[in-house]
């Protein structure tokens, strides 16, 4: 399988607003603690699972050692309840030395050492959410240049305990802050999900501005009902949040569960899909030890990641939402390609769906379509009719792009007749199955 | 793995007005097409999962071939949609030419043949549920005689388009006229389901002397929303419940749907162990064909099933709901034994939930644990506190016996203090955790 990538991007796509630290050019990708450890602190019972510095060596060894690494999974992100209690004489936060008996830069350089990066955990208020010591406006220039002196390369400041007028202050202040360590440190603000991740509260022109990333909604939880009401409310905003992406700036959806306990194989592929689709960060939250190979294989697919990756940065979109409960989502990518997916929101039976590219807005032409997960490939004219065969809360997702040799003829040919190129293609069986 | 079974229930136990046609004295197992394949007649273009007799045949060669029958699951289940649209001219019910041309009788003999038996499909209205001829009160003795001379072997009569009054007289005319035909038909009633499943609208000692099995409560649908939803409904009204089951006489919260598209492991095992708790009917509806060897492992999960056979036959309940979103749910069974659900409501992580058996209100003395899922055994006193480690949305299931050797020595001693057989037990280790 291959996937062309348009490496020089045309400037027309460039985001001109994004924040200045050249950082994220594509979603970032790798793995957050919070979802699947929260703050377990329980080393003593649950010495595998607590956050520790050994979780985090742990799932670095994974990253390396299983495959992720080279497919972009290279951030290890530790979220809240890292941290003493207390910060230390010089005023400085410090990690919980029995947790973190190495300090935090010695994990960094373990991580950097492997080619990873560390992404580290704050918050705005007086305390985190969990009850540590938070980094109000007074602390955003000591906890910039300690996280910088750390080594650390991406930075996820939470808003709890903080309110509006404060954080309109400091998720400016930390960028800045950030930015004058002289370190290259990522920047995932939770602001907007504060403040109900809509205009005229939320300015995602600003956010573009100072954050790598943000957090427009709430936290996802193990269950697909959390995954639907995160779809939900990213769809009925697209209008919104679509702009405010692009390259060094992304909506943030929240963390990847798959392999986890609440979901399906069917509901981890349309997460995935979905996931890729909104050009949302790939951060997944589970345990890389005992992943199982099926929720492995989803994750590490090289075309799903390849279209969350895709150079452009423009973030997809709910196109059709059908009476069948059939939604279509379809992102534009580089090369004149797109990515298709067909989701079904139905809990009965496979949904024998049928449509044509030209009903999908698809210009006149002869497409190539790559199917994500079953790696089936099939060219198909815009006006041909088809069947996809949908599973309940499952998708099928398509890579599509118009035909390589298709332009080599226009090309070598002048400009003649497209249709003969492709009398030995079977575009004119109608209906077809994907199963 | 052994698991004692009392063949000699004492008379006690034995439901006293249950329909008498000595049938399903255990909760029957099998398969039943309607959650996974519905009203699927597209034969044409979707032949491997249309109604039609070559589904029932590939799920009985399955049942035959891949251990499911020898673990108890032998029936064959029609539901609807399986009936032409016209009744013959002699005013009989007749099968779609077009979908069962061999007819029924064949079918039932093929199952016969493989020590199978067949289940179909009828409705109290003018029409079923998906619209094809009913068996209202003039058809009933015609349609029973149909039946049986086909060899079926079980009849679900269901409930659409038809009213209270006409469910009043028809439902036990039904089980007369079955009864009539002389030929044994377990006897599927869908009435309660279409008076709320409560009384005073319905009445469980009635249901109890007619029917064999009766739904209780909606549809399942393929979703753990679904299944949540019945094992809520079910544990809400367990007091009505509970005595109106029994050998012969069993509530249905309806079909498995593991093996489908909405569960996750941790789900599947959760309905296994809560219908096996609940003495539920224990019928797929699945595709046996392709279903996944950890979802098959799931549901031929041999201990699991034998608490569901249990031959006392007493529906367990719901014993405890934790403010932390755990539930315990415990069956009494034969041999002094006990099932014990701990389910996870959470949708977070693992939950370490402590606790001992004398808080679960087992009497003093010593017993034997069996891990269903996990096959590990170990001695608990009453008064040990012990964790269990309760994934989201998953259970940790017991069998818990008095430890056999326990009754032998206070047999053989004469009822000698209890303790001093087990000093090699390790049973005062305190906290136990079971993974």
């Amino acid at each position: 399988m291959h996937f062309p990538v348009v490496v020089f991007v045309p400037a027309l796509f460039v985001a001109t607003f994004a924040l200045d630290n050249g950082l994220m050019r594509t979603p970032p990708m790798g793995w957050l603690a919070w979802e699947r450890y929260r703050c377990d602190i329980d080393c003593e019972h649950d010495p595998k699972n607590c956050i520790s510095e050994n979780l985090f060596i742990d799932m670095a060894d994974r990253l390396a050692e299983d495959g992720w690494r080279e497919l972009g999974y290279d951030y290890v992100n530790i979220d809240d309840c890292w941290s003493s209690k207390e910060r230390d004489k010089q005023g400085r936060l410090q990690p919980d030395p029995k947790r973190f008996p190495g300090g935090i830069k010695k994990l960094a350089r373990y991580l950097h050492d492997r080619g990873l990066k560390l992404g580290i955990y704050g918050d705005m208020g007086t305390l985190t959410c969990g009850g540590y010591p938070g980094t109000p406006l007074d602390k955003i220039e000591i906890d910039a240049q300690t996280f910088a002196e750390w080594e650390v390369d991406m930075f996820k400041y939470d808003g709890c305990y903080s309110n509006a007028t404060e954080q309109e202050r400091g998720y400016p202040l930390m960028s800045k802050a950030l930015n004058a360590t002289g370190r290259p440190i990522a920047y995932s603000c939770s602001w907007p999900a504060y403040q109900g991740g809509l205009p005229p509260k939320v300015n995602y022109t600003q956010l573009g501005q100072i954050c790598n990333l943000w957090r427009n909604y709430g936290d996802i939880q193990d269950s697909w009902d959390s995954v639907l009401n995160i779809i939900d409310w990213f769809s009925e905003n697209q209008d919104v949040l679509i702009p405010a992406a692009g390259p060094g700036r992304w909506n943030d959806p929240d963390m990847l569960i798959i392999g986890d306990f609440g979901l399906s194989m069917e509901q981890s592929r349309s997460q995935m899909a979905l996931w890729a689709i909104m050009a949302a960060p790939l951060f997944m939250s589970n345990d890389l030890r005992t992943i199982s190979s099926k929720a492995r294989s989803i994750l590490q697919n090289k075309m799903a990641i390849s279209i969350n990756q895709d150079p452009l940065g423009i973030q997809g979109k709910l196109i059709l939402k059908e009476k069948s409960n059939i939604e279509v989502f379809l992102r534009p990518l580089s090369n004149n390609a797109s990515a298709l997916v067909f989701f079904s929101r139905r809990t009965d039976m496979p949904y024998r769906y049928k449509t044509s590219l030209a009903k999908l807005n698809y210009t006149t032409g002869s497409y190539k379509v790559f199917n994500v997960f079953t790696e089936e490939t099939m060219t198909l004219k815009d006006s041909a009719e088809f069947v996809v065969s949908v599973n309940p809360t499952g998708v099928v997702m398509w890579y599509v792009s118009p035909p390589a040799k298709l332009n080599l003829h226009q090309f070598y040919n002048g400009g003649k007749l497209l249709g003969s190129a492709y009398d030995d293609d079977d575009e004119n069986a109608i209906p077809r199955v994907f199963l």
